[in-house]
């Protein structure tokens, strides 16, 4: 057996990059960061656990992607730059292969953005990822949840209901074959954090939140932070072509509002900022696509087919129900 | 069932106090933190597991206080004043009178030292707790591992062994009654960061680390990144009454150097600082101990019983081994 300290040292204690901002990373009591002048840090954390956010089984590296990526994409949802991460680890046993493949995805994914790892611990016991990231963005030009206005146009990136396709389609929920399943699962396991749109985005957004308990239920807590309510044209929300594999009308609206785990951005800016929108998306090699409107009124979510309002279940992933 | 979102709502999401430092706290993607001009941010994170790092049944106050100690312990070794918390909590049931107690001990002693929680993720599974702590220390002032010199002083808070003996004693290994067990697990579930002592200690300590593993697993971690061999006396070594309850001397002597769980720090410090240290200490109601002293040599700890060395079994609690 290998000891803790042998093990978290050869996987994660990597030599700092030569653009290493960290006065001190891992080895000490705690991290030693700075914040530059006129900068605020941005700071959250999210855990990922066997069987509930993930199924048994998947690939290390997609975990440490993913693990790495639920986290950035939080901080895209602010306009916030991804500077650095910690890493807790619960592993119920020391794998080296298994640590080989997963520090690799988490590391390929940091490198892409620039993200040190500064800290961690390592816990024997039932597999659980708790990463917690930090960025940084200018002071006041964060991009939060209540600075929506009525008038607003509400936004998403990408297209909405991939990965929980992918995810019913590993559960035997619906069919899906070939380059669609691949597609499917691989935005599952390997999500892209909107970390170059929502940095785009400061100054143009007036509010933003990231996509992982589906649209519905995101959007709501955005309404609910900016006390308004939000107006979806449901034929407007971005769809992939695989969602003509949902047998049913309701399973597909299901895929595409509440199934989670998108990790795109849901936004609201002015009507005057279309343009500047469309090139922070676009011109950044990401889709964007206006879904709804903002509309004063008591902090809820409305899907209007046509002119029609649609009856949706209350949406959203939630861990104690 | 209670919903994921009105649970932390409610336990957790407390109002910020008036002296709330946080741009932005729970509610939004992540939180925004502003650092002092001329300060440096202390970043550190830990996991508490049932059945690894404290019993079940655990009554979930002393939990919710002790999460947050760990990460506070640390800090302190960095010389850092706490002042953010983020919390991930995997919970097997969101259970309120729980969650009441667990929070209630939690923010205890987060006001005690001045601490916001300002983000955090719920998840159903089995009970572990993850805190990321933030704490300020003026650039360049931490005390970190690697700062230590041949010829400094090794010093320790406290006493040691107490909370191993809790442990042992509440696992049926060791005899303890009345007050002297009540005394031991109450080291063992409420342990004191020694945050205020940390703070007076710099610019006085070289080196400083936070006792987790016992003190001969941790003084090895500092001499390693110091690169020097500690030579410890194994009888000025500051251990509590309740030691006569180890009934051999290798009991008592694996209690009081590698029993792990003190949260005490160990630091070190040139002897022309014995005044400040004693003030640093004493001063703040806390006792401090002359343990040893720092020679040059390869990154070991030697312990001395009056002039006669004493084998060890190389000690500290490895969750892979």
């Amino acid at each position: 057996m290998t000891s803790e300290f042998d093990l978290i040292r050869r996987h994660f204690a990597r030599p700092a990059a030569a653009s290493g901002r960290a006065r001190l990373g891992i080895g000490d009591d705690a991290a030693l960061l700075r914040a530059p002048a006129g900068a605020e840090l941005a700071v959250t954390t999210d855990t990922l656990l066997e069987g509930t956010h993930f199924l048994r089984g998947t690939h290390p590296g997609r975990l440490g992607h993913k693990a790495l990526a639920v986290n950035l994409s939080d901080l895209a949802a602010m306009g916030a730059v991804p500077r650095y991460a910690l890493l807790a680890l619960t592993l119920p046993k020391a794998d080296t292969r298994w640590l080989t493949a997963f520090s690799e995805g988490f590391f390929r994914l940091a490198r892409r953005y620039g993200v040190e790892l500064v800290g961690g611990d390592t816990t024997r016991g039932p597999l659980s990822i708790t990463v917690t990231a930090i960025g940084e963005v200018p002071a006041g030009k964060a991009l939060r949840r209540d600075g929506a206005q009525a008038g607003d146009d509400i936004w998403v990136t990408g297209t909405l209901g991939d990965a929980a396709m992918g995810l019913a389609a590993l559960q035997g929920h619906i069919r899906l074959t070939g380059r669609a399943r691949q597609h499917c699962v691989e935005c599952l396991e390997m999500p892209q954090p909107r970390v170059v749109v929502g940095r785009a985005l400061r100054g143009v957004a007036s509010a933003a939140i990231d996509l992982s308990d589906g649209l519905l239920a995101d959007l709501g807590h955005l309404c609910e932070r900016s006390k308004l309510t939000a107006e979806v044209w449901l034929d407007c929300v971005p769809r992939p072509d695989e969602i003509s594999a949902c047998r049913t009308t309701a399973v597909a609206r299901h895929m595409l509002l509440a199934g989670g785990d998108d990790y795109e951005l849901a936004f609201t800016a002015p009507p005057r900022m279309r343009a500047k929108v469309e090139r922070a998306g676009f011109g950044n090699g990401v889709m964007v696509t206006r879904v709804g409107t903002l509309k004063r009124g008591s902090a809820r979510v409305r899907v209007y087919e046509g002119s029609t309002l649609v009856r949706m279940p209350r949406g959203g992933y939630d861990h104690f129900r």
